[in-house]
């Protein structure tokens, strides 16, 4: 196997793709070519024109759980594209589709030891889904808003006029003005309400994509606050503060105002009104920094979702397909979704796919005839991922087991550094193999070297293991101290070593504070 | 070759895929499956299991210039997955999405006569470089908007302490309060004024996408409005009324206020504040009914567009690539855009691949730091939209000349069958192999069969055509008196033949109006 050539010499053309961005990567040695990969490995070019096997942790930023260019999918793509397959078929049946959903049905309701069915969203990457799940949810809120409002209409049409005088200020209106007035005052007070714009509640170091809608999710300030005026705001949660989600809650309650007719008198009542359209959580960050959300906050958000009627929207696009050791990285936190998104790994490292699943109790049909995609639920796609979910399954779920105990092995080797550099390594996390490794910060470093590259230190030490040892891994993209370890399952006892020795020696360059800093 | 089998019995599964759509498509006979596809013919299983040639003019919805599988198209493919090629390798080099980026500025500026390069940055549908685009002009017009605000800002640290009497009206303070009121004053209009949402000018009729951001954009209201509340809202200016669009922008422009120092006064004076961050136009609606932008309300909009400093955002997701006849459907009617955004047919029917261009002068570098995506700039799309220009720009652009030709002989029998039923076919338009043909609406209908599918008119008679003729295609999502012809370059004289017969076939049975309507 050989690498393909470009079709024409594209090296000499002006660097048009992002410059900025390749001419950033070289400063820290990341702007490498790779050219061929396989499992775990990933070739880049050297400047003589040989290939140098890269082992890849980075994992296509959580994509790869079968490796680059798994076999059986790589084999299936061919299969596919040399029968001819029509991708391109849109408003028709579909059961390559219904096969995916079904799959899908089967794991998760196995894992969750339930019995409701989740109707199956087709989109094509992992933000998309979370659009999706965000104009689902948005869908439902206005299905329960137009229920609430519509029913308050009927009964203000009353033809009771005695008002009881305790309604008057409720409603804020004046008693001269009589039930008129009091009626305009709560039909004022309602439109106003429904009016407020939509919350979706979701937790700080969390990341939901950087479409226009999703990256309001993404606490990153970076990547969301130039574009908060263009979508809807979310309310952001800390991890570690007992009781803030209810707080939150309770701070975004807003009510509608009805009359009931008690003893021939008009009252006035309230109603809560939902506000919140959804709570958004991954159950391990990914570029938040690697964290496992702990059962308790699990908890407290299941709770406060029930309160106020709203889905949980669990995001399992990097978390998901069985990374964690199982499929659902939630199920290990007890958290229970409305709503799943998955991505990343769906597509088998080939494939650009994604699903948004929603419990059927919860499902609105109409959402079929308003949001679809010309290049979703294709036929490529969706038989990728159902050989995908095959090779999950298959051997009864030796991925998911792999994924588990390799994720310890690897946790152990992560703990070692750690135990020997703990003045500059301060914390592993994660679970299975989404791991994260925290390295202290350097913005006072005694090295120059290292102090300037403080700002985007995970980006400089990636750079170290790429050039002195071979590794390729990046920080997480929102928490640039920790690095991230995300192989696939066929991760070898060799390469755990390989990683051991090089994290020791990006540990021990920060613990000796070379002039050089990371560059030999 | 043979269509390929699912994996497991799928078809005995419950529907959890869209099963309400697809009954609905059961109702109008288009819920049939496709196992095979070629050029413009697709395959479709009959009950007997036998494989029935249709002929295909949806088109992938806009995506298949080159026709289902093109022989090319797939062999790269293939030669990409036997190469082992690295799909994922985010965060590198990637001379392959640099070679698309060339490509496309090549071709677009030998089409524009310009030599301005275009930034270009890669996403995987349509819907997600609509949003790019939408993120990196209100990065744009923050940009503009912060520049404007510190020279005020600057100004208003003024030594001066006389201040004009005229200033006060247009601060809106009191001479009682000096200098101090007017500057706080000033200070609270400019800031109602930056917090006032973004506006995005577009067409009525215009699609632009379904994600939260993209779908306010678009005009059709069951798409757009039960998800208003989550994103900025757009203003829509109808195509045929010389004059609307500098309306519009009149009727959106603000200023803030800023001092000047005359005679040593300070004076108060006004500056347009950008409030329009971008004006969206399909050079071509593709789903309001394939309806070509005039050259008039395409000056309208540069003009408008340059009375503001906003960018111009061409829409060339479907009458691009060449489908028009030229690369660019909007060099046809001399507009010139600012950004442009490019996917369907970029991917060769094969691959997901989008992307947006932006005008040097306009592009924010910043964007590369703060936008990304897991999937996209991947090896295997930017490949195969490669080797989709590399067949675009063959033999001299063939394919432009052909799809040029072919869309005036495919016109040509439009306007036959609408010569010979004026009663029934009211309009024919489009360009090249972007082609609506426009029925009478049947809400009258004498046929009862048929009046009742009045409101989905084209959906009825597309499942005449497939059933009847074996030909698919479908009316335009937001116009559905309208029938979409989006073939290939490969289309026959033959294919034409039968179209022309099939839509005979339809404007009889609307004419005679039988009494059980289009099924036989």
């Amino acid at each position: 196997m050989t690498a393909v050539q470009p079709m024409t010499a594209a090296h000499t053309d002006r660097e048009l793709a992002e410059p900025t961005l390749r001419g950033w990567l070289g400063t820290v040695g990341l702007d490498v070519e790779y050219v061929r990969a396989e499992g775990n490995t990933i070739y880049r070019l050297a400047e003589d024109g040989s290939e140098v096997a890269v082992l890849d942790l980075a994992g296509g930023y959580g994509s790869l759980l079968l490796g680059h260019n798994h076999p059986t999918v790589v084999a299936r793509a061919q299969e596919l594209l040399a029968a001819g397959t029509p991708i391109h078929a849109q408003f028709s049946r579909h059961p390559y589709a219904n096969d995916v959903a079904n799959r899908l049905n089967r794991i998760i309701r196995r894992e969750l030891g339930e019995d409701e069915a989740f109707a199956t969203i087709f989109a094509n990457t992992g933000a998309e889904a979370i659009e999706a799940a965000i104009k689902h949810a948005e869908l439902e809120r206005g299905f329960r808003a137009r229920d609430l409002l519509a029913g308050i209409e009927a009964n203000l049409a009353t033809t009771v006029t005695s008002v009881a005088p305790s309604a008057y200020e409720k409603a804020g209106s004046v008693p001269e003005e009589g039930l008129a007035g009091l009626l305009t005052a709560i039909a004022a007070h309602n439109a106003a309400v429904a009016a407020r714009p939509p919350v979706f509640v979701t937790l700080e170091g969390g990341f939901h994509g950087k479409l226009a809608g999703s990256v309001q999710l993404t606490h990153n300030a970076d990547y969301r606050t130039p574009f908060s005026a263009l979508a809807a705001q979310a309310r952001f949660v800390p991890l570690d503060q007992p009781g803030a989600v209810k707080d939150m809650v309770d701070g975004e309650r807003a009510s509608v105002l009805d009359i009931v007719v008690e003893g021939g008198e008009v009252r006035v009542v309230e109603h809560d009104f939902p506000l919140i359209a959804a709570f958004v959580v991954e159950p391990i960050q990914g570029e938040g920094g690697i964290r496992v959300v702990s059962a308790e906050l699990a908890a407290e958000i299941q709770e406060a979702a029930a309160s106020v009627g709203a889905p949980v929207v669990v995001d399992e696009i990097q978390s998901g397909m069985g990374r964690s050791g199982a499929f659902l990285a939630s199920t290990l936190i007890g958290l229970r979704g409305d709503y799943y998104t998955l991505a990343k790994s769906l597509g088998g490292g080939v494939a650009k796919a994604s699903v948004l699943l929603v419990r059927e109790s919860r499902y609105r049909p109409e959402f079929e005839l308003v949001h679809s995609s010309t290049f979703a639920k294709d036929a490529f796609s969706c038989h990728i991922a159902s050989t995908v979910l095959e090779l999950l399954e298959s051997e009864d779920g030796r991925a998911y087991r792999k994924a588990a105990e390799l994720g310890e092995r690897l946790t152990a080797v992560l703990e070692g550094v750690r135990a020997d550099y703990p003045d500059v390594v301060v914390d592993v996390r994660g679970k299975g193999l989404m791991l994260g490794l925290e390295f202290a910060a350097q913005d006072t470093a005694t090295s120059e070297a290292i102090r300037v590259n403080a700002p985007f230190l995970g980006y400089a030490i990636a750079g170290y293991l790429l050039q002195a040892h071979d590794i390729r891994t990046f920080p997480t993209a929102s928490a640039v101290t920790t690095l991230r370890f995300e192989p696939s399952v066929l991760l070898t006892e060799e390469e755990i070593g390989r990683l051991d020795r090089a994290l020791r020696g990006a540990a021990e360059i920060l613990r000796t504070q070379p002039e050089h800093g990371f560059t030999a």
